[in-house]
Protein backbone atom coordinates (compact mmCIF):
# COMPACT_ATOMS: atom_id res chain seq x y z
CA UNK A 1 0.00 0.00 0.00
CA UNK A 2 1.48 3.51 -0.97
CA UNK A 3 2.21 5.71 2.24
CA UNK A 4 -0.32 8.07 2.28
CA UNK A 5 0.54 11.84 3.25
CA UNK A 6 -0.36 12.28 6.92
CA UNK A 7 -2.19 15.58 8.56
CA UNK A 8 -0.57 16.76 11.78
CA UNK A 9 -3.22 19.27 13.44
CA UNK A 10 -3.18 20.81 17.71
CA UNK A 11 -6.95 20.94 18.34
CA UNK A 12 -7.85 21.62 22.01
CA UNK A 13 -10.28 19.13 24.06
CA UNK A 14 -11.80 20.12 27.44
CA UNK A 15 -8.84 22.88 27.76
CA UNK A 16 -6.01 20.72 26.62
CA UNK A 17 -4.16 20.61 23.55
CA UNK A 18 -3.28 17.40 21.72
CA UNK A 19 -1.45 16.52 18.86
CA UNK A 20 -3.16 14.72 16.32
CA UNK A 21 -1.72 12.52 13.32
CA UNK A 22 -3.64 11.07 10.92
CA UNK A 23 -4.43 10.34 6.88
CA UNK A 24 -7.84 11.57 7.59
CA UNK A 25 -8.40 15.36 6.79
CA UNK A 26 -7.92 18.25 9.11
CA UNK A 27 -11.39 18.63 8.96
CA UNK A 28 -12.81 15.51 9.97
CA UNK A 29 -9.88 15.51 12.97
CA UNK A 30 -10.83 18.92 14.19
CA UNK A 31 -14.52 17.59 13.71
CA UNK A 32 -13.91 14.71 16.11
CA UNK A 33 -11.89 16.82 18.50
CA UNK A 34 -15.10 18.69 18.85
CA UNK A 35 -17.03 15.91 19.61
CA UNK A 36 -15.16 14.54 21.98
CA UNK A 37 -15.02 18.23 23.82
CA UNK A 38 -18.90 18.60 23.26
CA UNK A 39 -19.12 15.17 25.26
CA UNK A 40 -16.63 15.56 27.89
CA UNK A 41 -18.43 19.49 28.51
CA UNK A 42 -22.19 17.33 28.59
CA UNK A 43 -21.28 14.60 30.82
CA UNK A 44 -19.49 16.88 33.14
CA UNK A 45 -22.66 19.14 33.60
CA UNK A 46 -24.31 16.00 34.61
CA UNK A 47 -21.73 15.13 37.04
CA UNK A 48 -19.24 18.40 38.38
CA UNK A 49 -17.90 16.18 40.95
CA UNK A 50 -15.40 13.89 38.23
CA UNK A 51 -11.62 14.97 37.93
CA UNK A 52 -10.84 14.98 34.24
CA UNK A 53 -9.38 11.49 33.72
CA UNK A 54 -12.42 10.26 35.17
CA UNK A 55 -14.62 12.70 32.82
CA UNK A 56 -12.44 11.27 29.83
CA UNK A 57 -13.05 7.32 30.80
CA UNK A 58 -16.70 8.20 31.02
CA UNK A 59 -16.44 9.88 27.43
CA UNK A 60 -15.14 7.11 25.98
CA UNK A 61 -17.34 4.53 27.59
CA UNK A 62 -20.05 6.71 26.07
CA UNK A 63 -18.22 6.68 22.49
CA UNK A 64 -18.01 3.01 22.74
CA UNK A 65 -21.34 2.34 23.87
CA UNK A 66 -22.50 4.93 21.01
CA UNK A 67 -20.37 2.71 18.06
CA UNK A 68 -21.69 -0.31 19.47
CA UNK A 69 -25.38 0.47 19.08
CA UNK A 70 -24.50 1.98 15.44
CA UNK A 71 -22.95 -1.65 14.88
CA UNK A 72 -26.36 -3.44 15.67
CA UNK A 73 -27.97 -0.70 13.30
CA UNK A 74 -25.97 -1.71 10.30
CA UNK A 75 -25.85 -5.23 10.70
CA UNK A 76 -30.02 -5.00 10.54
CA UNK A 77 -29.41 -2.95 7.41
CA UNK A 78 -26.48 -5.46 5.97
CA UNK A 79 -28.88 -8.29 6.47
CA UNK A 80 -31.76 -6.16 5.10
CA UNK A 81 -30.02 -5.92 1.89
CA UNK A 82 -28.47 -9.14 1.54
CA UNK A 83 -32.30 -10.25 1.32
CA UNK A 84 -33.37 -7.99 -1.08
CA UNK A 85 -30.64 -8.51 -3.65
CA UNK A 86 -31.71 -11.85 -3.04
CA UNK B 1 -42.20 6.57 28.08
CA UNK B 2 -42.44 3.84 30.55
CA UNK B 3 -39.51 4.55 32.57
CA UNK B 4 -36.78 1.23 32.00
CA UNK B 5 -35.39 -0.61 35.02
CA UNK B 6 -31.99 0.24 35.34
CA UNK B 7 -28.91 -1.91 36.15
CA UNK B 8 -26.32 -0.45 38.12
CA UNK B 9 -22.94 -2.49 38.03
CA UNK B 10 -19.11 -1.74 38.90
CA UNK B 11 -16.56 -2.46 35.73
CA UNK B 12 -12.83 -1.92 36.42
CA UNK B 13 -11.31 0.37 33.40
CA UNK B 14 -7.72 0.85 33.05
CA UNK B 15 -7.28 0.25 37.27
CA UNK B 16 -9.96 2.31 38.19
CA UNK B 17 -13.83 1.35 39.45
CA UNK B 18 -16.34 2.70 37.57
CA UNK B 19 -20.08 2.64 38.52
CA UNK B 20 -21.77 2.35 35.54
CA UNK B 21 -25.70 2.84 35.25
CA UNK B 22 -28.04 2.20 32.78
CA UNK B 23 -31.09 0.77 30.78
CA UNK B 24 -28.65 -2.16 28.57
CA UNK B 25 -28.19 -5.47 30.05
CA UNK B 26 -25.11 -5.62 32.37
CA UNK B 27 -23.70 -7.92 30.03
CA UNK B 28 -23.41 -4.87 27.34
CA UNK B 29 -22.05 -2.53 29.81
CA UNK B 30 -19.07 -4.98 30.60
CA UNK B 31 -18.54 -5.05 27.09
CA UNK B 32 -18.43 -1.78 26.53
CA UNK B 33 -16.14 -1.38 29.55
CA UNK B 34 -13.33 -4.19 28.50
CA UNK B 35 -13.31 -2.71 25.16
CA UNK B 36 -12.66 0.95 27.05
CA UNK B 37 -9.95 -0.59 28.84
CA UNK B 38 -8.55 -2.85 25.85
CA UNK B 39 -8.13 0.51 23.89
CA UNK B 40 -6.45 2.37 26.76
CA UNK B 41 -4.12 0.09 27.17
CA UNK B 42 -3.31 -0.34 23.43
CA UNK B 43 -3.00 3.40 23.31
CA UNK B 44 -0.84 3.32 26.24
CA UNK B 45 1.78 0.71 25.18
CA UNK B 46 1.97 2.86 21.74
CA UNK B 47 2.60 5.90 23.97
CA UNK B 48 3.75 5.04 27.73
CA UNK B 49 4.46 8.47 28.93
CA UNK B 50 0.90 9.48 28.56
CA UNK B 51 -0.85 10.03 31.70
CA UNK B 52 -4.43 8.33 32.00
CA UNK B 53 -6.29 11.61 31.77
CA UNK B 54 -4.81 12.14 28.01
CA UNK B 55 -4.87 8.42 27.46
CA UNK B 56 -8.35 8.48 28.76
CA UNK B 57 -8.91 11.51 26.24
CA UNK B 58 -7.22 9.62 22.88
CA UNK B 59 -9.04 6.79 23.42
CA UNK B 60 -12.59 8.70 23.41
CA UNK B 61 -10.97 10.28 20.47
CA UNK B 62 -10.11 7.11 18.65
CA UNK B 63 -13.77 5.48 19.46
CA UNK B 64 -15.87 8.69 18.08
CA UNK B 65 -13.62 8.42 14.82
CA UNK B 66 -14.46 4.59 14.58
CA UNK B 67 -18.18 5.99 15.06
CA UNK B 68 -17.89 8.69 12.10
CA UNK B 69 -16.59 5.74 10.08
CA UNK B 70 -19.03 3.50 10.77
CA UNK B 71 -21.25 6.26 10.45
CA UNK B 72 -20.41 6.99 6.74
CA UNK B 73 -20.45 3.06 5.72
CA UNK B 74 -24.21 2.99 7.63
CA UNK B 75 -25.07 6.40 5.46
CA UNK B 76 -23.85 4.05 1.90
CA UNK B 77 -25.38 1.09 3.00
CA UNK B 78 -29.11 3.23 3.83
CA UNK B 79 -28.99 4.78 0.45
CA UNK B 80 -28.33 1.69 -1.49
CA UNK B 81 -31.07 -0.18 0.74
CA UNK B 82 -33.66 2.96 -0.39
CA UNK B 83 -32.75 2.66 -4.43
CA UNK B 84 -33.06 -1.63 -3.79
CA UNK B 85 -36.65 -0.69 -2.35
CA UNK B 86 -37.09 1.91 -5.22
Amino acid sequence: MAEQEKNRISVEIYGNTYKMVGTESSVHMRLVASLVDDKMREISAHNPSLDTSKLAVLTAVNSVHDYLLLKEQYEKLEIQLKHLKG
